[in-house]
């Protein structure tokens, strides 16, 4: 369906501006802030010897992928097979797809894609590594596939050691997998009070590192055990088994992954701009944001909606689907109507997965323009 | 930036279809419900002797706003001036903006619009009207405006009687704008226990319509006084002095709706599809819908992520961006993996903002396709 100038009006800010001069509601992405992110986990893994695939769900964006790779990531991570179509189509060559993928039509895809570049696929189950081998073995294809380890988060992953050796060894009479390694998300930690977060961590790689040996011992060549997980990622880099992570919140970073112990809140580089649009009583101001630009994710490690860069004294006290509400202080100090305000969202991968585009700024000025390409890339 | 071919997989399962054969996740909107759910509202304000002006930001499709005027409903609510440009650009004449508009850039593009056809403004400030005056009366014309009453939910709206009283004669002196009605959102409702629903959707109106009669003692001129809200509709459709309603989500209807009063889950017309892709342990199922389909959206009046059309004894105990997690019960009736679920959200606009398109569904068959047009207009 054509859709003309639909979004002319909406293009009419996007050139040579002050981040101030933005139109609100609007997603705003900080390069300093980003470089430094990017560059921070790169050094991270890289003093630890461990290989660094992002997971790049969190970012849908092609130039942030680009410099990811820039930055000596080997690859990167997806959920969706329309995230690694995406990516793939725009030269990057080494994917994991930390998904399992059902159906006909899905294998086919994973196919065509993996005879034009590096693929691998993580699933926990004979049923959807059997659906792939079909797929693949008709076309003369080898998949390299990891078992996923539910290593106490409770949602995919096999979830005993013998389990994973029986499947592992059920997996060696599929002709179109090839079994390389083991995977897991590293949850623990969101659901862990602060002084036991660094235990958390390194209990969940410790187990995947302990069916990986499980495994070697009955003979499979287990040579990639990969983490997922950013307030892990500083916890676990270091430890002996693990070669690879896959963390994909820290390249913007956001108000759970702070308080989770990743940076501080100026290092979040993905905010939300927003104007106070109404001031119906002394305390209460009221912003034109709300869970159709934030997202209603909530923060597993902190209370309320979002920070406000620079308030942090106001709290963000509720959101409704376009407005959100803001407690501010009486009196002089008070924001009047029309002020901008810059929110730094609970859940940077919710709040993203909401806007089409992000202006991109150097401080106050607006350097550049990103379409979120992987947006709505569900299946 | 142009993407080629970039959803072309994505259409290659739009024809002819089976529901069942569709890939996932998907969001499907099932036409009779649909069609069932416009009339009902259509009847339950035509049988009271109130104007139904439905808010879009529901479904931000052309084909129900479409369904909806054919039914008998005079206009459109939207919450958004892109959403406003969007419905006007197809026909829509009469849109009613439920929103406090701020800057130059939407005065401008309200003034636009409101050269073509009949748009209203609500607001609860002197500075917002402002400036909608003075951009409207540099172009010779004049909006007809609501202000906004706080009836109890404490987001937007004038406080006291006194201060809309003080709102509207400050009015008068504004020459691009005209006071025609008041409008409120009767938001206790989603706060209050079952037994006092109806009271409180009262108390809401009954406020509304006081401050009405107050403003006509002193001399407005008010003629349009309209509430909003879905479950509050068939409490005060009736009321004498009410002679708006702007209901939003019955159109599709969702968990939250009926867990507050209105129809039955069997009412419920917008779904997602999603798979099971997973079976880690006995009870537990993964599914391929997380927050990134359904949204983070919450329920009001009950617990829990979805309700699965068919199974409501198992339980979407939580989500994760690509993740559902789903209790099931152990043995031969267990889901294996591969099984087609359909969920009910718990928030029918959070998951369809989600979304590029729906499959079009009667029954089983999948009839059209629609593209959520006013999807990510956020300003």
């Amino acid at each position: 369906m054509v859709q003309p100038s639909r979004r002319a009006w909406d293009m009419t800010d996007e050139m040579g501006a002050e981040k101030s001069q933005l139109d609100t509601p609007r997603l705003v992405l900080d390069l300093p802030r980003l470089d430094r992110n990017i560059e921070r986990m790169a050094r991270l893994a890289d003093d630890a010897g461990v290989a660094l695939r992002p997971h790049a769900k969190t970012h849908k964006l092609l130039p942030v992928a680009e410099r990811q790779i820039a930055a000596g990531c080997h690859g990167l991570t997806v959920a969706k097979l329309g995230e690694a179509e995406l990516f793939a189509a725009h030269g990057v060559r080494d994917l994991f797809i930390a998904y399992p993928l059902w159906g006909a039509r899905k294998w086919e895809r994973l196919c065509k894609l993996a005879a034009g570049a590096d693929i691998r696929v993580g699933a926990d189950s004979y049923e959807v590594f059997e659906g792939i081998s079909s797929a693949a073995f008709a076309l003369g294809l080898s998949i390299p596939v990891r078992i996923e380890v539910d290593t106490g988060f409770g949602r995919c992953g096999v979830q005993t050691t013998d389990e994973a050796r029986a499947l592992a060894r059920r997996l060696t009479a599929l002709p179109g997998v090839r079994l390389v390694g083991l995977m897991s998300f590293a949850g623990h930690i969101y659901r862990t009070e602060p002084a036991r977060r660094r235990e958390a961590a390194i209990a969940d790689s410790a187990r995947l590192v302990e069916v990986a040996e499980a495994l070697r011992a009955d003979g499979f060549d287990i040579t990639e055990v990969s983490i997922g997980g950013t307030p892990s990622a500083a916890h676990v880099a270091g430890m002996t088994g693990v070669t690879e992570m896959r963390p994909g919140t820290y390249v913007f970073s956001d108000r759970d992954q702070v308080a989770l112990g990743w940076g501080t809140l100026d290092d979040c580089a993905l905010t939300v701009l927003a104007t106070v649009i109404s001031r119906p009583a002394p305390t209460r101001a009221v912003i034109d944001a709300g869970t159709k630009t934030l997202s209603s994710d909530t923060a597993s490690a902190v209370g309320g909606w979002g920070d406000i860069r620079g308030h942090l004294d106001w709290r963000l006290a509720s959101l409704s689907e376009e407005h959100g509400v803001l407690d501010v202080p009486a009196g002089g100090d008070s924001p009047p109507i029309g002020t901008q305000v810059e929110i730094i969202p609970n859940h940077a991968c919710g709040a993203l997965n909401l806007h089409d585009r992000v202006a991109v700024v150097r401080g106050e000025v607006v350097e550049d323009w990103w379409s979120v390409e992987g947006r709505g890339l569900v299946r």
